[in-house]
């Protein structure tokens, strides 16, 4: 007998809609047909679309900052709000301190998160410092154990990596199949805008974005594809977020190298308006992320993207600071010039809502290009697919019933995370996750998460589907 | 209890691979599951793709032609090839002659088609005389009874349709709902290239190839798309043949217009070169087709199209005339002008072997995109989804068994078609159809065409996807 | 002894700027040198500098017009006109009417202008009924006498050719050697733009702008393109008024094709909201032209093209129509549609000075580029050159003397046509014509014409240099 | 009276040809007429064109070189061989060594060239050590006198700029006026592809053009470009050698930035083909030079640019070493690996009969054009103009005296040049140098040099046009 049946709802998957029951046995989907027959759980889906759970790529949690800064969430509350959001895998990063070993970062994030996670996890692997240690031993078995994606960065202080080091994760990700994420600003042009900027006196939020306008992002995506051509490796560009590094991307795919793009919410319902706060002060510091959200234009850019295949995932980038904390965007320092304002906004549990609002109601993109860039290409491209990523049989049950009509306007008293402030407040959406189901269990229902911490598994990842199969 | 169970096999739709079995029940698919249970017909399916029947969405049969011309297969032959080549759904033409009823015309193709076909069929309306009274009463009545497509050509004596006409076809389709499909070549221009070849004496069927270079398709491919935009009306652009006619959609699919395309085996598989036979001999005749095929840069153009998403679908363009006929490709004045022979090549049979082992066996394309080029675009694309299209509950049962390893080469001999040649003859393709199974019933296996003529049904469109939905 | 000395000047030529003395002796400049000697008329240019005479390459004066209406300026005020605006060549139009002789058409248009022009003159042949007798016979003839150009329309009641045609006056063209101007709108689709504006009521003159939209340029700019593609003749695209035909010129000059193209002072000084008037009322018609003016992206693109060499020459698309007369703007029926409003505008005397101060002193275009512009392209393009276009020993001297600092506000008081209005009303320029020498005779000096009717003379020219040469 | 008359020849600038006589008087031109009255020299060029004196803007004399490698030209044979090619101005380097003051680099090079050029010359500085002390004090009062022009590397160990650098220099040609020129190529991805390279044992000459593929100069392109936006300040790219980086500056063109850029002969005449010498053997090293020679394609597109106004200049980037000699190509370790091989070539004798021969006897760029490229464009850009770059009154007399219809192959037996080999051997060309004349004194005539070492003063130069003016 079955252990759970979804009954009426409308089936959706990154090509098909389907009317049909979905029955559900030991965590996975056994059977979707027009009579699945009896199980123990009913569920009722009249009226809701039953899509694969969301899978998150690009989460920021319990990441260590410098300045005594904390991010707002731990793997807790930032699953818990996830999980509210209508996902059930997001992908955080386990980051690699300059000096560190690899391992001992994962351990130490795989410490942090043990217990603590309402959905499932897995990390992308930040790579800080590229040792001959670090290449030659670590990362070869880290990968072989199911860590098959990296991040690098082409700016922070304490991140960046030059073009060699660049060069030899590329050439390394290639030998051992790995997908490398690259976080694609220039650092040297950031440096010397900021210093001209704060030169001139202008020091509020805003000039965060004047900082780093988007020559200096399509630069670092030009850059980071050259390398990836040279070296013969598909690469993930992550949070790219206007016209001009989009159209980089547009070339490398027409000229047929293997390059993968994702966007996030903040390019498609932010602009650098925002960070002017009222009259240039202190509020723009809640919309401070890197990139920035640009203008109109590229909005609308990214639309014609996401609709035309050159975004292949739309991630979250949730990387949340409280605003009303000195640990947080308050920092030490931060009202005295843009460049001490913590980089990073949350977003976990707005991101399909604002997707699907903007996307799906408004007729800019189809459901099936919703489903494929919010679930199915995320586990196709970090070796998540077929276990995650669509409602097939043999794929674990996880499931978000989604109402598409029903009106909400978001809101901080609607969140689930432990920040302090959403970027959206009062951004009204049409379309809302109703219930989210994890390998078979409901962990969300109704606004209220009903999960229990440690409901949510580690996931060992094969190897990306970008490099065949 | 269950007509037929396919067991083992790995379903494929445009997003998914499922290791999972189908049952199928009164012709339709009822479950997908891991254990389907019991049925009368059991089907093994190990070690083979199970893919949605095969829909080519652009099929010549039994059209009357001038001159005395006579096309090679008709209804029962061409959708019995068809069969063979993994089509379950072929959507033919009916085709309008100046001064005559639209309504007559397809009563006629009825009566034509009724109880000869192998496979399910649905007509599209072929537009030549756009009076008042056709598109004023008939085609919006037809358009109510299913007829949901039309097509419309830019060159031909005896179809043409001039600027005027064809916005109002196009402003018609807007109101109607109707897909409009356009063939787009110059009629003037190729009458001044033709008449200038004569004059310098090139009159081998080359220079067909030569009386239509890609300026002329790129020419009246840009026209279709302003008319279209002007209008306001989503079209398809069939038959794209090169580089300059498909740069054009590119950029109106980038601009946001609402603009479809098909590409051709033949556009793949061929090149002009083809037509030059043996030492510029009436061998050529064999690969006479408009627009003709190009030349190497334009094949890696179509790859380019195919795999980004430029091409929504795949067709045959199956035009068949007997080569050593005088009413075929040897009718009178054929051997002393390309201007006389028939334009056509027929394909039916061969379109989804050349696809699947040129695009994914040799690593062009995903499997996924085979299906959704083949299958679930051409269902979506011409109102038949989801009742055609993809491998889902609820859906016909319409699947072909394909055997992705098999190599064969192409052969007349192994064509079930009522030409007496093949443009393909000795190509060697991996990947081969082994069952095709329309509505549940077997209606070719193993080589052998197995079903009975009228086993296929005439279908009655819905709404193009395009308009939304 | 020369006959006249031009001292102190700044010479400008499509490439250089040097400060020497200009000689002139029997209507030709005979020296350029630091010091040329005596002459018996003295012109001192100090603070000005010496621009080759203006050459406007598109002008309408005294065609017939169907309706009652006429045209503002004759032979005799259009050319006192283009001498007060800096101009010392004009190439108008002789128009064929349907039925009518090419050669009679011409002259007619001789016994309307002589002795009456203040300018040298020399006519472009629009053909708009090529039958046999006008291509085989009459073209050939004309050219040899010196008409080596043609215009052709591809839109209007009475003049439009289709692409047969269209292909037959190119292939002529490119054996005779005839540059072919373009008038690229698409009829059918104005035709049903029109109509549907009409029946919604929008018959203002702002929907005479709404009625014939880029696209409608766009595709008939490729068109033509196509054909002379086609036919292997190089062709001019006139008065581009936006960003989408440019867009189809540039990409024909990348692909190598000999594609010419012109734009005009309405296309960077206007905007379709003019046309809107006073809230849409029948103010606008004093800026219905066709093209109609676009937006301010256009606007910036029209730039790019000015200075990247998209354009090869920039002319006034004169063709002057009274508003407050009945056989102008005000005839009968153009208040009920903008279909009956008589489309055209003047502008012969502002050319120079509108891109003069919105290009040179505004900086987005250099001195040089003016002149090649304004005078040494139009000469190379239609068949003047050497004889005209520079000011280099040899040549006739035809001099504007331009003082670059002289801050003029446009008005209908300073114009010296028959019009009764100027478009730029009100529009501030900076740099303006302070003399006009035709052939060594002062014709126009501050702000008087003082030449006579008649100094003007017809100019049989020689081949284009887009043949070679 | 006139110390030089020269009769009979036709003047050709950028712009215009003209039949004039030219009247030298004190080194510069004084009067451009059709008599100019007696003078002491008589020069009859019937037949000839008399065409601005060449100026090669990109020279490299005299330059230490690590690894015991001399330069085979020095000031004396490198302007020798200037004069004989038709040049009367060249622009050297001088090379800043790191830890070297540039005002010290500067003095040595004068030291260097003091009484030994037949041309003019004046030196653009390399800065390879942008200490604060260069960029604040040294750098200001060099451009002040008259130093207005930089060149930066972003390759070569001893030469390297990192990207902060880059900007800092950028940053200071901005607020000095200065040009910089650029030397695109990466250098991390060379080192990563030479190392693959020789791990790999292919270490013949040939291997040098693979481990420099085009991207990696497109991305440096890029790269520079951005960083020039960034900073807003016009640069040079220079020795574009194909497709991918000229697509990179006409991207940047077309959206406004004011960027320049140069080609070379070596980028129309070879191909990485002529790398490969006789089977792979160590010939090919006679054709090393970075970026090196690429494909047809690549030779089609520079065509295109060349053409179409992406390139403004075409100099020889002329860097001579001897092949059959140990301190040249022949250096120890250079038949170990390319890497080894000095990089560079001569050229500074053939540059103008190549691009005349390819480029105007064969019918792809106009004459003008090639005056514009070789000689005008140059003077604009390195601030020589209007003292040269042109034939006009006013000028300095460098005129060479050309004949366009000679035929001559070329052969190093003809080169007047110290390096022992020309890659050009067998070249055929038609259009030759017949007589250079520097500030009216003749240096060369029908193969002979016959100025004197010494006769080339040094220039001060001005502020590059692209700085406005």
């Amino acid at each position: 007998m079955l252990d759970t049946a979804i009954r009426n709802a409308t089936i959706v998957t990154a090509a098909d809609r389907t009317k049909a029951e979905i029955g559900i046995k030991d965590g996975r989907i056994i059977a979707i047909a027009e009579d699945i027959g009896p199980a123990r759980e009913e569920i009722d889906a009249t009226g809701l679309l039953a899509l694969p759970g969301g899978i998150d790529a690009h989460v920021h949690l319990e990441q260590p900052q410098g300045g005594g800064v904390v991010m707002a969430d731990g793997f807790e509350s930032g699953t818990r709000s996830a999980a509210a959001g209508g996902n059930t895998t997001v992908l955080p990063f386990a980051l690699q301190q300059r000096g560190q070993s690899l391992r001992e970062a994962v351990e130490a994030y795989h410490a942090a998160a043990k217990g603590k996670c309402y959905v499932d996890t897995s990390f992308h692997l930040i790579i800080t410092d590229p040792t001959p240690q670090v290449l030659g031993q670590e990362l070869p078995a880290l990968v072989k154990a199911g860590y098959t994606s990296f991040k690098v960065f082409m700016t922070y202080d304490d991140m960046v990596l030059n073009d060699a080091q660049l060069i030899e994760v590329f050439d390394l990700a290639r030998r051992e199949k790995a997908m490398v994420m690259v976080h694609a600003e220039g650092y040297d042009a950031i440096r010397y805008m900021a210093r001209r900027l704060e030169e001139a006196g202008k020091t509020a939020p805003y000039y965060h974005a004047e900082s780093r306008p988007q020559s200096v992002e399509r630069e670092a995506t030009h850059r980071a594809i050259s390398h990836a051509e040279l070296t013969n490796v598909p690469i993930t560009i992550v949070h790219v977020s206007g016209r001009e590094p989009m159209e980089q991307i547009q070339w490398a795919k027409k000229h047929g190298l293997n390059i993968f793009a994702e966007t996030c919410p903040q390019y498609i319902a932010l602009t650098a308006e925002d960070l002017k706060g009222l009259d240039m002060d202190f509020e723009g510091a809640k919309y401070v992320c890197s990139p920035p959200p640009r203008d109109l234009d590229s909005q609308k850019a990214i639309w014609e993207g996401l609709r035309d295949g050159t975004f292949d995932i739309f991630s979250s980038d949730h990387c949340p600071f409280r605003f009303d904390d000195p640990k947080g965007k308050n920092v030490q320092g931060a009202r005295s010039s843009f460049r001490w304002v913590p980089n990073g906004i949350p977003g976990i549990e707005t991101r399909l809502p604002i997707l699907f609002s903007e996307g799906v109601s408004k007729g800019r993109i189809s459901l099936e290009r919703f489903v494929a860039l919010t679930a199915t290409n995320p586990a196709k491209l970090f070796g998540l697919y077929p276990r995650k990523g669509s409602i097939a049989v043999g794929a674990d049950a996880d499931i978000t019933l989604w109402d598409p009509s029903r009106e909400v306007v978001i809101s901080q008293a609607l969140m689930h995370h432990d920040c302090d402030y959403t970027p959206y407040e009062g951004f009204e959406v049409t379309g809302w996750p109703v219930r989210t189901i994890l390998r078979g269990q409901t962990i969300f229902c109704e606004g209220d998460v009903i999960g229990a911490p440690g409901t949510g598994a580690y996931l060992e990842r094969g190897t990306s589907q970008a490099f065949g199969g």
